[in-house]
């Protein structure tokens, strides 16, 4: 982790309640269930973009305890998400609802949402910063919808378009676009409405990349389960292509493996899908297929930070949103 | 329903997306689950004490939508409460997640937490109204820790003393504390210290009184089903007293239909216990109990209210605060 990360994790623990102090055993539990995904870590990317990007906008006073704000996001949301994919593992650990029950987690993700907003409240932050926090939560869950209603369907007769929309808004604009508005917002600034369009478009290529990881990645390295995503039956540009291109035999195989609860999938069927989209050649154009996204938004981006006045912070910030799409983990 | 509390339901009806102006049927679809629970009503007790309060106190010019952000409160913990504790009915319909899949459910009340606060931001709500809703949600969310963890291990061997901590903090706070401390916030007045230690007396009462009615309740009336409570094996400070003065053969019994899930329950046993506490006095005990928690500190509180220039806002409010302990239903 770099020293910001660090720094926003220490943020983020400080404001959770700390099992030692617990009254009794059982509020000490809860402290512990509060703390365990803030203490695996992560990259922190989003927490670090909004720093960097305060900075370049040449005050990041206020920009800490924002970006410790949207990595408790990050937190709280991937705890609801993994109960509601059915996830097993998250950063090479058990989803929290397999550490301990369900309702356990779901409330504790509950609590950390709340915390968010009392970290923003405590900091003084400006309405505007609230109502960006209330935006990227809501276009998140309505993206997270479109995901669910999709899977649960067993849809994966969808365009492109379809799954664009839905990306956008359930991965994108919390990945970028976000970042980018908090970061100017923190600096009291008004954020250049250029990151919101190359923001989404970046956000996108972004979630592509992470799931032609999740087909290619090294198992220890990436930190969760290689092929998760087919497990889960979840809806990617890269079955999207090859379910466009398959004999209709295959279709029909795929289909009938994804639509398969976890636990009544043949790992042998999933390997078989997961070396199909290999050898056809669809995540490889996937990843084609988002670097060629991400390219003119970068440039677009790089454009308005170099408008700024915090130089050194406006490259590391370009740095960091080219790392999100050509990135190998 | 209340002029006071149809013009609630309205702001929060407002403030939700509209189905008919959603871009794709799975956005209209998440529209409607999103205003399914705010549509079924239910008497907005916590809402109206926000805003007699802050007429009380002078001045409810900033108190409708705090008030409304306190019911989106009670919506999405709900909600998300029904599927924690597997509960079937939510005043009189199926639960949401008996209405649609749980993962869309979960992800609803997420959308209508986000909600709660985007109103209170757009209401340009003060620091301490933001501090205080932070407050009462994470109290809310240790207690329900502490109540799900007992229920998850079977734990019926609690005190009373036990049981008030859970429920000073899973209800009485959001019920009776923060609606009266956010009536004098909203108001811009601070709030009188007497509203926390009497608003905690009166909403432990008032939680008694509603565990209480679910096994003495008209089912048609209520709104939730009768005996909801035991088929979920719920911590009742009824069952606690009773479970300390039956027969170990009794306790035995009863302890065994408790643990079991809601689906390998007998009905003829839920209705042995029924009766047993019914017979047993513990019911009507409890009521008893509840009362007499709730007589001095709805004295002080009527002292505190007799002190503030709105005087038909502060005889209504103090109403109000009786009803929820004087209720038979």
């Amino acid at each position: 982790m770099t020293p910001l990360a660090l720094e926003l994790q220490r943020t983020i623990l400080a404001a959770l309640p700390d099992p030692e102090a617990a009254a009794r055993p059982e509020l000490a539990a809860y402290a512990r269930i509060l703390r365990d995904y803030p203490q695996r870590g992560g990259k922190m990317l989003r927490g670090q973009l909004v720093v960097l990007t305060a900075r370049a906008y040449g005050d990041d006073t206020a920009a800490l305890e924002v970006a410790a704000a949207l990595e408790l996001f990050q937190n709280w949301v991937l705890i609801h998400d993994d109960i509601e994919d059915d996830s097993d593992e998250r950063r090479g650990r058990p989803a929290l609802h397999r550490l301990v029950p369900m309702p356990l987690a779901l409330n504790a993700g509950d609590a950390l949402h709340a915390v968010m907003w009392r970290l923003l409240a405590e900091a003084g932050a400006r309405r505007k910063v609230l109502l960006e926090f209330a935006q990227l939560v809501e276009t998140t869950a309505s993206g997270q919808h479109l995901d669910l209603t999709w899977a649960l369907e067993g849809r994966f007769d969808l365009s492109p378009e379809d799954y664009l929309e839905m990306v956008e808004r359930k991965a994108a604009y919390y990945t970028a676009v976000a970042p980018l508005r908090l970061g100017a917002l923190a600096a009291g600034a008004l954020p250049d409405p250029i990151f919101a369009a190359a923001g989404l478009r970046l956000g996108v290529a972004f979630q592509i990349i992470d799931d032609v990881l999740n087909l290619e990645g090294d198992p220890r390295a990436y930190g969760k389960e290689v092929a998760g995503d087919l497990w889960e039956g979840k809806l990617t540009l890269i079955l999207i292509d090859w379910l466009s291109r398959a004999p209709a035999e295959e279709v029909a195989r795929a289909e009938a493996l994804l639509a398969l609860p976890r636990s009544r999938k043949d790992p042998e069927e999933v390997a078989w899908l997961h070396n199909r989209l290999l050898e056809a050649g669809s995540v490889s154009w996937a990843r084609e297929y988002a670097r060629e996204l991400a390219r003119p938004a970068l440039e677009e981006l790089d454009r308005a930070f170099s408008a700024l006045p915090g130089r050194e912070a406006a490259n590391d910030a370009i740095e960091l949103l080219a790392a999100l799409v050509w990135r190998e983990r």
